[in-house]
């Protein structure tokens, strides 16, 4: 008998129907002999919409109060899910982030989960009933509900499966899986049916939104197998693990796309030391969330520095970028929002020389101008104009071999 | 300095406008110099919005789920009351049920409060914060989430205004007061300045809705004086207190109207003993809240007896009368849905004779037939068709010298 952890986004869940159709599957798999323990989002559009009434209520929004307002997403779908199971004859029992014992630390609004006791939930497993827990909170040090930022449904579904020792971790969600490019902008990208944890990072570093990143690195950390599937259509998905890529792999997973970053330009920037440190203290200290950077020193003693953001941070970003030029100097700012990250992710590049050569040579037969680079041991990124980067994606995803409809050969981890 | 809880039902706290109000009048109270606890019920109609959410996705509800469930109602009123607090600068901090430390027995959907522990609200008063605690709901002694019931919010003020040792209780409703009858049936009613706990008991039993009974029973047992008030007016309300009434006072406090019951009648029955026991032990163990019951007994041994019950509850009922007729071989049943209960309740009736024979002369007069009494020390009950419910009532408020505009000349308790 297998432990699955099985988690199910917003849309999984996002009306009485989908929930009893979440009920049947949880039931199909408990009745083949699994037990099984459910993790669920809020309904839909639900937390938008409990974050938009708290907006027209007040502009001051304590973290704390904010906390509890959002957690009741979570527990409103939790009941429905353990009442559409009992309509399908099946024990359920539903457990707040508190009840289950998820302590986290005391960070309201993105907490980091320190210790998953589970007790209840092990009671309920050994007397046959499945347990449905509340995604995304947990309780503090301090006994206050928090909640876990964007993606922690999937955070605790992972850190659950791991305390519970599950054999595997199914996030079901609207995608049928991972792909080897988002499909909306190469038409041509397939369903993975694997990709390692190491991959995966880079893949949601790089802009993926199919799985959180701290998810991923949990399960890394605790080596819990995940399987990405659509509970649209439940088809088997890819599945997420340790497993090394043999030789017959492809050397590249996919092509990772991201438009949500924008690009600031510090011009002209005095070439001594401690002016970055300046610049980059400063931005993370409001918590503008620098990705790519890079720096140029010419020869004239003078420097470029450009650095991608959030767009979201942009604002924020602008007031601290504007100062700093003008403390240390600098001949001035630019911006430009027109632009897109590319990243080729793929473990095998760890032994393969000459990936970076041939992108860049991809790319400039294609006429993409290359603005920015930035390398990992398994990722190479490029910012691109935003207009270019259909043909550049798509360009990529032919020239390394990912549209041949090939599939994975290395062995598959079994299906409980 | 006194200590006031506030109670703000659903309607006064219905959307994102009318939160802000109820915060602008708890920074008012505030700022005058007192501790104040807020209670809140759910937004407006979001509890039956639950529960038809609750309906659409299962008809096999566990009361522990649907518990869970309908809390999350209370819990976003209580975030959102604190966050329009924390917008006009009040520091305030919220408490679900749970974190009060109202400790509940173990029966679901209808807990009864065992203990109010409230150690976390005196901490945060002593720090001069104003706390916002999530009506309806408490935790039980298996450290499960309960709610109270229908009226639970009222409840949960007015058990912690005396766990508090408050030194008074507000109800904020969407009427102004206690009235003398329901206006929208006696056009000439008009507000009470004050009531005593029995009459108010004896007017929610009568089916007056605008306190729970339950939160009337336990503000009498623990002394905590109640002003009924309106969040849409916020002019002075109805005391409710200990306080008798003196010489000065109206014999007759109130017309109490209720068209929710119906009227059953199992005729002839064998006037054996132990009859009426079967039938009313069947209906109490099936949860029929059974209210008057008349019986006469004819001089040839078969006695009618007649009762009312919700009408909620008819259908249940009448599966139950049907069969009990046929196994003490009654005639045969009928059913009524068509009449009125009106009550006159007024704590002068204890040391005034003659209050019964004049409101039957009244009725008579005005060609209203009386089908049932029922009396208790403060209380004359009787059912009449529901055609005549106007006339009766208006009639009966106009004979006891309640239309005359006058008020109790009885001191009323000092406003803190």
């Amino acid at each position: 008998m297998a432990l699955i952890v099985q988690k199910y986004g917003g849309t999984s869940v996002a009306d009485p129907e989908r929930i009893r159709a979440v009920a049947e599957h949880v039931a199909f798999t408990k009745r083949h002999g699994n037990d099984v323990v459910v993790v669920v989002s809020a309904m839909g559009k639900s937390t938008d919409n409990l974050i938009k009434l708290a907006n027209d209520v007040s502009s001051v929004q304590p973290d704390r109060e904010l906390d509890m307002l959002l957690t009741t997403g979570e527990r409103i779908s939790m009941t429905l899910v353990c009442m559409a199971l009992a309509g399908v004859g099946i024990d359920a029992i539903s457990f707040t982030g508190s009840q289950v014992g998820i302590i986290t630390d005391t960070v309201h609004t993105k907490a980091k989960i320190l210790e998953v006791k589970g007790d209840r939930v092990r009671e309920a497993l050994a007397q046959g009933k499945v347990c449905v827990v509340a995604g995304f909170q947990g309780v503090s040090t301090d006994k206050e509900i928090t909640t876990l930022g964007r993606g922690g449904s999937d955070t605790t579904a992972v850190a659950l499966a791991a305390a519970l020792d599950a054999d595997s971790c199914e996030i079901y969600t609207d995608v049928t899986g991972v792909f080897s490019a988002d499909p909306r902008i190469v038409p041509q990208a397939r369903k993975l049916q694997h990709i390692n944890f190491d991959e995966m990072l880079e893949m949601a570093g790089a802009g993926s939104k199919v799985l959180a990143l701290r998810s991923v690195e949990f399960a890394r950390n605790h080596n819990v197998p995940i399987q990405v599937r659509s509970s649209f259509t439940w088809e088997p998905g890819t599945w997420v693990t340790s497993q090394e890529p043999s030789m017959e792999d492809p050397i590249i997973s996919g092509v990772v796309t991201d438009v949500s970053e924008a690009k600031v330009t510090v011009r002209k920037v005095p070439d001594r030391p401690g002016i970055s440190a300046s610049l980059f203290e400063q931005l993370a200290e409001s918590n503008v969330n620098v990705d790519m950077i890079v720096q140029n020193t010419s020869t004239d003693g003078n420097t470029d520095i450009s650095f991608t953001v959030p767009k979201a941070d942009m604002k924020v970003a602008q007031g601290i970028v504007e100062s700093v030029a003008k403390e240390i100097g600098a001949a001035g700012i630019a911006q430009d929002d027109s632009i897109a990250k590319i990243s080729l992710v793929g473990a095998g590049m760890k032994t393969s020389p000459g990936i970076a050569a041939k992108m860049f040579r991809t790319l400039a037969d294609n006429d993409v101008n290359i603005e920015m680079i930035s390398t990992s041991t398994i990722r190479i990124s490029v910012v691109v104009a935003a207009a270019d980067l259909e043909k550049a994606a798509r360009s990529l995803h032919t020239a390394f071999g990912l549209d041949s409809g090939q599939s994975y050969s290395a062995p598959l981890p079994e299906r409980k």
